[in-house]
């Protein structure tokens, strides 16, 4: 039998219409505001056609539209495919081609980018004025169906959309509420971004624990930080980048309302958490991905120091554990109702993905005697840079399509802003400038993508089986 | 796809072993200490021949060993039918034949109870010495799966056993979770039987949110108040009849940590709300019933006043409508996660019962306009005396059973003390005293379910199809 529970929004604002849902540049809405712009907005997607079981792209930034958009599809029952707005056209094209989206609604800032986009889809901007009249919104969610879709490319190359059930979003933050807890004055502080997980999800937990998102458009410590010292926020989600700023730029403390810095995107540098646990600054560190629907292990604060470096524990309603003999170094699968169902359209990366229920992360690490977790790698390769994952497969398949390589191989850097960078390291065919491969890439990938090196090599470091082993490929020192 | 989750205590285990999981008497127990006596009780009832899917009776009252023991239960997928230590020996004898028991595990201060207890189980006192080995603990729950039942009566009489799934329990710690929030000084006071889920579902809420439960054997209002004043515990459940003589007992004020006096069992009278107004104390109150696995609706305290006699706003999984037109009284009904799968063995029952999902309660209620519940009458008929649930059709088929009974109904009479108690009202046969009467209720009712008047009547008010008018049998005053 499956789950079904009331709409997520319709119900907030039955039981709590009046409290703040979101406060954005000194404007607040409530939940019952919202709901009335979602349904507008519900409204008119129904007018241009949308239809319950499609799929609309969302490129937007983190704006209060943004949050009533999200909204409207799932009144719907559309499902939202969250596109990164710092990807190249041709990036895109592949997300709107593989999950056949009926129309992209975008924020005015990146009509550009939508000019671009061929095919026959609605194109719907954030600044289209919206009908007097409102939809309906839908009784109940289904827990299994799909709510949300993202993309990521793990180790092969191209892009796969992650789905996202309803399920998966209420069990992470019911996962979530169990370790953290929850208080009257809770408020969460958004400044990552709404289309990656990290910040759909504190979307989610808003609307099911009836506390309010602060939003924030771009990341900027300054402001974050005078926000938390004036007590406007009791959580917020980082990542090391953000949390290094946050620190420089800090002068005194929080405000003792400040419960939660919950730190994700890879382990953090010693010095970093020596700085949090000087300033009173309680760290969260945290595991998790788009496949888990955010957070699957988190370490609370008091073992920030003693165990460094460690990811946690699992919260409660999930499951880990390591492909390798106890103690020791493996693959890293999880279990849990916050884990997606699968790839849109993979059949055979999600028979690659599962076993018996367990998610193959591709992540290494190992779980010590008292039940913590330990991340060594990330994927494998995985770069994390600012927060953003760049998978080294995708770019070196970029790399390899211009014609004067032959062999490419991309591996993380060590960064001081963005904590890693991309660096390419190339066996030429024929001779080429670096200047022309980082236009090369630049046209093809996102920005965050392309390397910020290009380092020329007789040939790459292979295992017997011709493996490229990209951990041995180093950056030379000046 | 049914759910899995990890086994609750093990995972409590995994995640926070040396968190407080029980107070009871000066002495705590971690969870880890309740795993292992948990796990020593399994691997005796294993020893006792018990195997998954089968059923086991509780005779128990609030103790650790109690605890362990229904924790014991899930490890090993047995179901736990919770028998209330007042029923006389037929009453339990029926549950017992019902739920074909297995084998009874009962507080030793029952041992003269389960002598009389006819039939081929297995009798298990809790002062029974344990082995030395434990049992392994299953490595997850399935939600689907029957976790605990409870006997309740309804208008049909014979007592039906309600199924309570680990999916209900799960549904109801998520849905009062995120309406009462979760702070890391919980504790949970539980002067409630825990063989009522009113105390059980304490028991559940305290591994899933990490938090302790303070464990009384009785309820005794100054005990309470010295521990509420000392400020060791922040929440507790009660019902009317014990806040009353915990607000009559009470100087001065609860500690600032407390923050949650959950009250069920029907309203509350205003001059006791205001009461607990003048001293500060944060009434919930709250709707729920064995069915819903406790609480459904619950008031929050900032109503408790200018929303008098309201049961509050759906929990935020839960819904509920009243099978009439707006603004007006009819039947409630509720729907959600919590709401038991069914009765045990009652095909007939459970169709009556149960509409597209939707759960007729069989009391009588309104929802205004901002969406408050006011219940009106308990299942039409049901009269609640010192929180337990008396049902007149049971005592009314005990007192036709009498030679000398032509007619008789069963209505709740008000008592200071204990909220109400049943009165019954006779037409005779054939010349019977009222002392003979009593004895005989006796013998075949629970104590609390015996009448405490008998009126004779010349007949009975009855509609045109003769249906018994309960709610017009009064009291004659004297």
């Amino acid at each position: 039998m499956a789950e079904r529970v009331p709409n997520w929004l319709k119900q907030r604002v039955l039981l709590t219409p009046d409290r703040p849902a979101l406060f954005f540049e000194g404007t607040a809405w409530t939940f019952a505001q919202l709901y009335e712009k979602a349904l507008s907005w519900a409204a008119e997607l129904k007018r241009e056609g949308l239809k319950t079981g499609e799929r609309v792209g969302l490129l937007v930034q983190n704006t209060p539209d943004a949050v009533c958009v999200i909204h409207a599809v799932q009144q719907l029952g559309i499902e939202a495919v969250l596109l990164n707005h710092r990807l190249t056209t041709g990036e895109l094209m592949w997300q709107l081609t593989d999950a056949e989206l009926a129309a992209v609604v975008y924020d005015p800032v990146y009509e550009e980018t939508v000019e671009k986009l061929e095919g026959t889809f609605v194109r719907k901007s954030l600044s289209s004025p919206l009908p007097a009249e409102q939809a309906a919104g839908r009784e109940e969610f289904w827990l299994e169906d799909t709510c949300s879709i993202m993309y990521t490319s793990g180790t092969t190359g191209k892009p796969k959309g992650v789905r996202q059930t309803y399920g998966n979003h209420w069990w992470s933050a019911t996962g979530s509420v169990f370790n953290l807890g929850l208080q009257e004055n809770d408020c969460w502080l958004c400044a990552v971004p709404i289309f990656h997980i990290s910040g759909y999800s504190i979307l989610m937990r808003s609307v099911l624990y009836g506390i309010p998102v602060r939003l924030y458009t771009h990341f900027d410590e300054r402001v974050i930080n005078e926000s938390l010292q004036k007590g406007e926020g009791t959580i917020i989600s980082v990542v090391s980048a953000m949390l290094s700023r946050l620190i420089e730029s800090l002068e005194g403390r929080y405000h003792p309302n400040f419960r939660c810095m919950l730190l994700g995107g890879g382990p953090a540098p010693k010095p970093l958490l020596e700085a949090c646990e000087e300033k009173k600054i309680p760290v969260f560190q945290t595991y998790g991905m788009t496949e888990t629907a955010s957070q699957i292990v988190t370490l609370p604060p008091e073992y920030s120091l003693t165990k460094l470096g460690s990811a946690g524990k699992p919260l409660f309603p999930c499951q880990l554990k390591i492909a390798a003999p106890p103690f020791s170094e493996g693959e890293i699968l999880v279990k849990g109702p916050n884990v997606t169902p699968g790839y849109l359209n993979r059949e055979e990366a999600n028979q690659a993905a599962f076993t018996d229920g367990w998610f193959h992360t591709g992540d290494i690490g190992y779980v010590d005697e008292e039940g913590f977790l330990f991340v060594l790698d990330r994927r494998s390769d995985l770069i994390i840079s600012g927060g953003e994952n760049v998978y080294p497969a995708e770019v070196e398949s970029v790399l390899l399509s211009h014609p004067s390589v032959r062999e490419a191989g991309v591996a993380g850097v060590a960064h001081d802003k963005w904590g890693q960078v991309p660096a390419a390291f190339i066996v030429e065919r024929e001779p080429v400038t670096e200047e022309e491969l980082r236009q090369f890439c630049e046209e093809r990938l996102a920005k965050y993508k392309c390397p910020a090196y290009f380092i020329k090599m007789d040939c790459l470091p292979r295992n017997a089986s011709k493996k490229l082993l990209r951990r041995e490929l180093k950056v030379p020192l000046d």
